[in-house]
């Protein structure tokens, strides 16, 4: 079965995030009325597995081991099967 | 009203995404059975409007002049009023 993993990577509260920190400047000083912005990534991972429950387990390990710093980053798993 | 728009922006189809292609291949080499990784951002905005119209108009508006480029980016915008 082919799932679609939707794996959001963003900073921990307190973690400073320059880019949302820029991106809330010029937004800004573009006439918006912006209070802050967050920056995250999200990884779209086309996942080859034998059930849901398999996909959602690979995709925390895949966090663990490469995709999130455990130090500083949170993040958020959707798995959605492929049709 | 307080707004929060989560903005997507991730490359259109047939671009070069050579961080997605990194990652599916560090992915194989840990034992997953990826067939491919797609990397996009997601900007949190926390923005002040008068309505969920006009939030949504606004966030249109910041894609086409800052988020997102109109030349190789796609986005998605999901409007949440704030409580």
């Amino acid at each position: 079965m082919k799932f679609r993993l939707k794996v959001e990577v963003g900073l921990k509260p307190g973690h400073s995030d320059p880019e949302g920190e820029t991106t809330a400047r010029l937004l800004r000083e573009l006439g918006y009325r912006v209070e802050r912005v967050n920056v995250s990534k999200v990884y779209t991972v086309f996942l080859e597995a034998n059930s849901r429950d398999e996909a959602l387990a690979k995709a925390n390990e895949m966090c663990r081991r490469l995709l999130a710093n455990p130090t500083k980053d949170n993040y958020t798993i959707i798995v959605e099967e492929e049709k």
